[in-house]
């Protein structure tokens, strides 16, 4: 039941869906919510705006409104806060909240993950980042965006996708059944293709990740490629985080259920389940709990 | 000397740089410039400013100024000019020529390398075409842009030796003498360099592809790795000219230079040396000596 107490909230804002949690003082959660993309190295505005998105929806389900604003401490875990200048301007946002923090969304993740203990976490989402909390110090793998990082993630596969389904259309390389059916997508027209490329942003790239999997046990030999050259990059990033002293290791995003079958079995020993989610993690950085 | 006669002016756009030259009814080159980046696909206003700019250029070279368009009649070579939708924007723009004809940058060199004969081209620019003549019938390999295509083309390159340089960075790969001298580009900084990534275009990530082949040819391991998936993109393309017809191929652009050397044995009988360039290509669009 809302109150006039103080009100955390916890926004776990990915580059294709932004969400929100409420919750008040004593833990109880409140109403949660939804908003649009919100990575905010890509685009700072439009994250702000999936962020008020987000956390009206968790108002309005907790039967609350933007009057309820003054009373939120809000904990933002946001794709691209580890970029220094974009996570201050997005500090220096005025929300209207009585406080907002803001951190990395694989920053939150681990804070929920392994509820503020030790130990690492693998985010496989539309973008990718490893983060770890080791003897109490956060150290953090990757993470600088789907032009010059993001291996592992699905925007990344979603490119390597298009472009190899390219080079079979074009038959510089050969085609497969996983080539046609992306070329399909476009009614095999490199131009249309082209004219969505132009527009896509890593969510749109993102969405030709699934089928890669799926032809992939199909046995598709161009998908089967695609894939191995994805879990190698998740292998590499998951062989860091161990070596920087992670030895618990959540995977999580999207991709974390589909890629787990697929890795090396030295990484049996290390991956778990999290404990909580990014949300949780995210409402740990607003404040909640941290005076108890 | 100027004349009171028809102009030809020949344009070879490219993702770097636009060229321009200017000739009278009987071939004579009354003058070059030059401008800017001009993929009309990236930036259509841009390339029209460029080509502007280059026209200009050229036309001061010849002591004429814009009093002198009426009398112009343009062949435009663009990279990106085979997105038709880009094409017809261009070729309807409104620069005041007395006629104006839109070809890929491809066609053009084409049409330059091999005098209107039978043959190929290969374009390793910033990005990369192939383009052929056979039978007189023209086709294309590749050339749909730097998201989804551009194998074997310096933004492609550059771009992955960013991507490999800040993997070597946080050690998620090893790093070397070649990842350390990228870095050293961004002060050893990933937030620098991501902020340089936000904002670069593909000439920016063109200009981290010679580094690769100094560095390669100085036996740095990860430098020669990435030159040796460059050389496989290259290959795939030519051994698809060939496929598709082409008995020569002359290997143009800033990559051609470098890459040669590297490429197999199989391809010593089908290169050759262009007869013209690009902006013989596209004067030859325009009309020049089309009547003769």
């Amino acid at each position: 039941m809302p109150t006039n107490g103080p009100l955390f909230l916890g926004i776990d804002g990915g580059g294709t869906t932004c969400r929100a949690r409420l919750a008040d003082a004593a833990g109880r959660r409140l109403g949660e919510g939804a908003g649009g993309p919100s990575n905010i190295t890509t685009d700072l505005p439009r994250a702000a705006a999936s962020i008020l998105e987000a956390a009206r929806a968790a108002l309005a389900a907790a039967g609350l409104d933007d009057g309820a604003f003054g009373r939120i401490r809000a904990g933002f875990g946001m794709a691209g806060g580890n970029a220094p200048r974009e996570a201050a301007a997005l500090a220096a946002w005025s929300f209207g909240f009585a406080a907002q923090t803001v951190a990395s969304d694989a920053d939150v993740a681990c804070l929920g993950a392994h509820g503020g203990r030790d130990g690492g976490i693998l985010i496989l989402g539309t973008g990718s980042q490893g983060a770890a909390l080791v003897a109490g110090r956060s150290v953090t793998v990757g993470g600088w965006g789907f032009a010059l990082s993001d291996g592992g993630s699905g925007a990344i596969l979603g490119r390597a996708a298009a472009r190899r389904a390219l080079t079979g259309h074009e038959e510089i390389e050969p085609a497969s059944a996983f080539t046609r059916a992306v070329m399909a997508r476009f009614e095999a027209s490199p131009p249309r293709m082209l004219a969505w490329a132009l527009k896509a942003i890593p969510r749109d790239w993102a969405e030709l990740a699934p089928p890669v999997f799926e032809h992939a046990a199909a046995g598709d030999p161009v998908a089967s490629a695609l894939l191995a050259d994805h879990v190698d990059e998740v292998a590499a990033l998951l062989d860091r985080l161990v070596e920087l002293g992670a030895g618990r290791i959540a995977l999580m995003g999207g991709l974390a259920a589909p890629t787990r079958p697929h890795l090396p079995a030295r990484f049996d020993a290390v991956l778990v389940e999290p404990d909580g989610d990014a949300l949780d993690g995210a409402l740990a950085l607003a404040g909640l709990g941290s005076a108890r």
